[in-house]
């Protein structure tokens, strides 16, 4: 072949593959913990349906997390989880001031004040009908009462100390009143918004639904959520997002958007990206590795360096504490920035 | 929210939802069935590691085939499976007139001339030290002479009436050397190619070198195949093989590499891209539906859809004679084209 | 020639000429069936200049539309032919509460809900003058007034039931106008504007002027409708569409404007392009046929494969019954997606 | 709507609708007249598919030609059609140098030397079978016979006084081939080569069949000729022809793939773009006109227009003695270049 | 030279080299006419430092004009000349009812009203000071009301007539400020605004400002006309004038400025692109015809060719009538549409 | 108006306005002054028609150039001018030891080492029928034995001591025949290609013909010069002579090519690019001045810093002289770089 073809002298040796896959290594503050919150005092309980996760009460997330940041930790994504008794049809108990996001809130800013705090912003933990926005009588989205309400739920959280508020409704115009929101109060120089802008409405979120106990009453989500197939909608709304003042994009769930990955971070190079590995790809993985099909490290350290190769700069994932300790481990061992 | 930031309106019924989604639609002929061939006399041999996947000896074959084309099969791609008194250091049974796949592919073409056949051209199942190549002493690839061999195995396959020969073996230069030997033999009109022109070196093979027999004996194949993290080396690869005129490109794995499956179409949006859903990706999916993470026909649905989405527009994949059957039954019923 | 200068083995059969087309395949989703509703109670009345066309009062349309949704029809496109005592010259009727086309989408929403209901929106089927839109004393467009009024006939239909509102009056600004009237109704997030973005003052549309009694009294549209040779217009106004909201754009005619189709998609590659074959290019290609010229079956197919693959997603053609038809029965025959 | 959106102003009068048009003008130079020659005696043999369509013999031709040069026609584009007793496998008398298209070069370039002249280069209406190349036994074509015949009838067209030689026929490599038989015989700096580069397996070219007795006896040609739905082999054709050294590239047939004339155009812009308004095209519009669909006049006028904004520098039209008639009328009657 | 480096064959005859000059011919369309006019009773008056241009009365123009039109003209431009009486420090003159400017509009649109009105926008020709703006007390631009003034200057013409107006004066978001007016004023749909938006601070202006009156009469305009090497501000001023809604761009001067035609035209294809050959451009090649260095018929079709093929639309010319003529008798002798 | 179209804040003050032009600033290295050179004895004898410049014999050239190099003068361009009686049919003398351009390269080189010398490579100076290349007997350029001979003429210069050679023919191949001929010598290292590779038939050409004493006995050059409104050509020729190996780029004539100047640079970025003001432009720019249209210093200032605007590195212009004495009273008198 012509010498301009010839590609193996490229690749010959370690130092010189990781000059090729620059940019795709993986460091702690790479990595997102989403937490389970509850107003229980049974402590940690397990999810069944996601091997290795719990839900945390307050004190037991207090005692959960020490070591966390002792192996790198530095951020965390927190969902409430409370009973039925707390929900009603319009969600009202996503803004209250006692609810267990904002109560983890407080305790999280006082007792660990470096780790940032990300507060997911959404209705189905907190209706009883299960759907992320409130409802008009025919069953459909009600787009203003909507996006009041989650308005109203970020701007708790904000006051709580929350760094960062993270609307995942997919609701018309939510970053847009956010950002007006915080502006009216004083907090937009504090409080930054990460939008799940490209969220779709996908068959990977089923054991979230477990664990949040938020799964939909009746009917689906697919007026709000993405299309699978349209890469059009995924990037318009990004679109709209960042004309409305996101600070921050997610694609969600991970690995199987990975080409909107790509292509949203090459249309808006200049906002950080955060993908999502979703319960779906966390269970997945688990019961391949489980089933000897690849060895778990050698296939998170694979999949994982997929999305930084795609582009996304945040990892969200239920694998960050095994995560952050075999970073640990290899930089103990030998310095190295690969998992 | 100003009026056009609105965007529900815009997938608000399950036709808005499929205009959205255009050209991503799942028809049987963006299928290709990978089969493993034998010469065993036992007939069709369960593959361990890969439930619902078998090796098949010619007759077997001939027996399987009729009913995977009456739900609609229009492609397979071949693998070789020889016993290990079959292999040598050079591989020289890859290029041999009674090798099963040379005996499958006058079978198929005697039997089932409307079946286009893609053959895998590699050496790694031929070869004692099961490397994708010739070695020299020191146990580093042969570029030279693996082309010559690699070559010699695609004419050999051309010449039993292969239509695709498909060299997965990421040596520099065998497209071109592939193209001009197919010319001098007159082959050329007749016979095109097809390159894994991005292949990396991944944790998802695992179950297929069960099934084909071809781990290697030593060392890894990261000097050959492409490092995970890098999409510079992939595009180069790309660009590299339509300079030495492969006809189409495949991108390997699937599903971890959908950032790739994008970025190489857009460059090259003038040729068939190809992506293979390897063994890894299947067994994961197998597994995690077992386990109830997901329904095995919405995942399915759900990431094949996203392979379209990505820019394949050929997947190869195990789960080919249960999509063809989804695919038949969908049009049977109500005359939907997906899946 | 040089071995990368070979294409013909990229084509050499069935299977390989379809994934060297892939994205251009025909479902019934892509099509959508124009219907002209009158208040007449004769039933279906043949169109004289569109063989094997008729208009349909709305008793008629409910015994016609059940074998089309059999054969697979997923969308409408209405438009209402009302009697010259219906007509003023600023086209009120075109908003009354009785007209053909509200009393049609409330028919269908009951009888069919799964039917997506398109609107063409303009008032030169309800002027005495035949112009789309109100006039100013010296004959020219009254552009604020015309915009009113026909927002308030998108109003009239979104209010009725309908899915998709689709101003082809190419007045400045209407459709702005229209996404705005929608979100004060509340209606935003339920129905989509189709903006004919791209219309051409042709020669092409005169069968439909006999269809839908809108032929203009005096002068012509080419103050509103494009200049033929003006590709510049048709981008601005499909970017001045875009930015006032559209959710999907046309390009009218058809084939003559194929140009245009690519290179508008390739502007605006994430929403849904529809194209209209419109009623002169209905017709030749029937008297073509007719004729001998060529097979009618063949040369749609061409023709529709054409508009597939210069970028269109959706196509709306009178044709549609037949290409449903044909399309049910390969499937029922060979699984064949193309027509 | 906001000021900016406003654009009517830009296209309110004549003059204002040219400005918005430029470059899509009409000149007599912008035609290029088909001609069909047969060593005939009878003269002008009307061609029954193709109403207003003959076949001339040479002396015919030079009474039929200068009307036409009063009326400005500056080139012809010529095909021969000679009877059964002159074809054979191999479509030897191609190259004959008493063929019809060789003796009515040198007439022309005797009688009317400022007429460019154009020979379509292609062996289908010289061989028995009708196909365009020659064939191997197994009735697959034989790509390099067949490049080494039509170049040798390359060859004859430029030494009998040919200015440009188009070969038609689809096979790989043919230009380079040509380019480089005429660079050996000294004729490289007077003889171009017009490259039918994108030519679709198309159902408009029955009526031409018919006119030039070419029809294939079994068979098709859509392993040379391009599949209808691929714009990718198209582009591959393209860009291997210009690196081959056409002078000028062609789509083919015309209105039905406007998209292509973009593209290629917009991705090789310093060659001269053909389109060659094929047979089908013509008897449609002739038939769509007689049974009173729309003007002829207009409506050509519509169509070439659209040619020229897909970027079409010369169009090839059976239509062009009546284009240059109208151009003439214009230009008498009122200065317009418009048709 | 390889067969592919070979180009004389593509433009061995006149009409290949017509083909490879596609799209650069000259129409009486292509060209508009600069003229200046009087409140003067004595008629037409020469320019003595253009030779061969004239200022006319109104009534002179009324004789002047029928002749062009004979001969093609399709659009002028107007220039008001008044005596130092009539001006003052803000040019209020520029917007009088009664200025030669109005009279020639109502006279040219009632006695021929085919022809296209362009009126030049600015204040020089009106203010004692000979800017383009009204001044602040320091000798500076007073952008805001500047802006006013000529904003109202520009209603005045398209109240009277105008089709076109043309604001000259580069003062900062006057293009926005006329858009809007004329939308109040309900003219936004009849009449369009031509942005000089390219104009450099060009010594070629000399000649121009003794027909029209206007040397600024201290001070020069480098604060408003943008530096002669600035392609950057240029490009910014292009697309700022775009945003706030010009139908169409200028650049000024001509010939010197070619680069800029190109790019800008390149930047913004979808508005028709004007130039102006300034004065002394006019008065340069007529004096270097004079002199005997080329002849002036052959030297202007190689300019205006050059003008064109850069990417101009329409030309502004004070050679406009000799270009008429000669196009005029081009046709009636030969049918040949160039110069 | 808007913030963001405020621009003349960008300008306001000379520091400001060189910024926005930077790199079009205009230094003694940007000039190459061209020389004609004759073997006469008489010395200096001025060109009529181009007042101000001389054909000079080598000794005169002795005495003109102390005082150039004294201004700045850094590179000049050789032109040879020999009586009739040195002509032949095939231009042999173009080659010859004694000719004066030899002969003055090796003055030059000896008594003015540090002077960049170019020399012109064409034989229209040495034919006797003016023609740049030898010719069929049909009076057709003989592209072969051209390119052979102004190949051993390029030679001769190159051997006698020339920095750089610079073909003007435009024969197809020349510049790859020149590369490889100063291979085979050894002086590929030392002399470099200067092409002439966009050089267009153009009317400013009349004075040079009288100084060089070239003008065509018969015919004209528009079958290797490019036709004027060829763009297409003119890049096809570039990127032929880069592919040739060219080291420099020239577009000739200039201002009326500004167009191509920026699009061919832009094109090219990589290679210097030279402009040639040519014969005609020089002279109009002398009368235009000496009629008091413009005065010349300035005219200059912005016809070259237009020049430089437009990409051209290095303008030749018979101005040289006065252009580097006023650079060197600026800089004398205020350090200022502009003219
Ligand atoms: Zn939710
Ligand atoms: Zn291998
Ligand atoms: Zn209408
Ligand atoms: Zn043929
Ligand atoms: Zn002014
Ligand atoms: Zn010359």
């Amino acid at each position: 072949p012509p010498a301009h073809h010839l590609l193996h002298s490229g690749y010959s040796n370690d130092t010189l593959r990781r000059w090729q896959s620059s940019n795709t290594e993986l460091h702690p503050h790479n990595f997102v913990l989403p937490l389970f919150v509850t107003e229980d005092v049974s402590g940690e309980i397990p999810v069944v349906s996601m091997p290795g996760v719990s839900r945390y009460s307050i004190p037991a997330l207090e005692q959960y997390l020490p070591s966390l940041l002792d192996d790198g930790l530095t951020s965390v994504l927190l969902f409430g989880v409370v009973p039925s008794a707390r929900k009603d049809s319009v969600g009202s108990y996503s803004c209250a001031a006692g609810s267990p996001v904002v109560l983890a809130i407080k305790m999280i800013k006082t007792k660990f004040p470096s780790l940032t705090v990300i507060c997911d912003v959404c209705l189905c933990a907190y209706t009883t009908h299960g759907h992320c926005g409130e409802l008009h009588e025919d069953g459909s989205i009600n787009n203003t009462a909507s996006v009041n309400r989650i308005t109203a739920q970020a701007l708790a959280y904000a006051k709580a100390g929350a760094d960062v508020v993270a609307p995942s409704d997919m609701m018309d115009g939510r970053v847009g009143a956010m950002k007006q929101a915080l502006q009216r109060e004083g907090l937009s120089g504090k409080v930054s918004v990460l939008s799940y802008a490209v969220k779709f409405s996908s068959s990977f979120y089923g054991p979230f639904r477990d664990a949040a106990e938020s799964a939909p009453a009746f009917g689906d989500r697919r007026c709000y959520q993405l299309p699978l197939g349209s890469s059009g909608l995924a990037h318009r709304a990004a679109a709209r997002d960042v004309a409305e003042g996101a600070d921050m994009l997610m694609v969600k769930p991970g690995m199987p958007y990975l080409d909107l990955v790509r292509s949203v971070k090459d249309a808006f190079p200049h906002l950080p990206m955060f993908i999502y590995q979703v319960s779906g790809e966390y269970a997945m993985l688990h019961h391949g590795a489980a089933a000897g099909v690849f060895d778990l490290r050698k296939i998170l350290s694979e999949v994982f360096t997929g999305m930084r190769r795609a582009g996304a700069d945040v990892i969200i994932s239920y694998y960050t504490p095994r995560v952050l300790r075999w970073l640990k481990e290899d930089h103990t061992a030998a310095g190295s920035p690969l998992l």
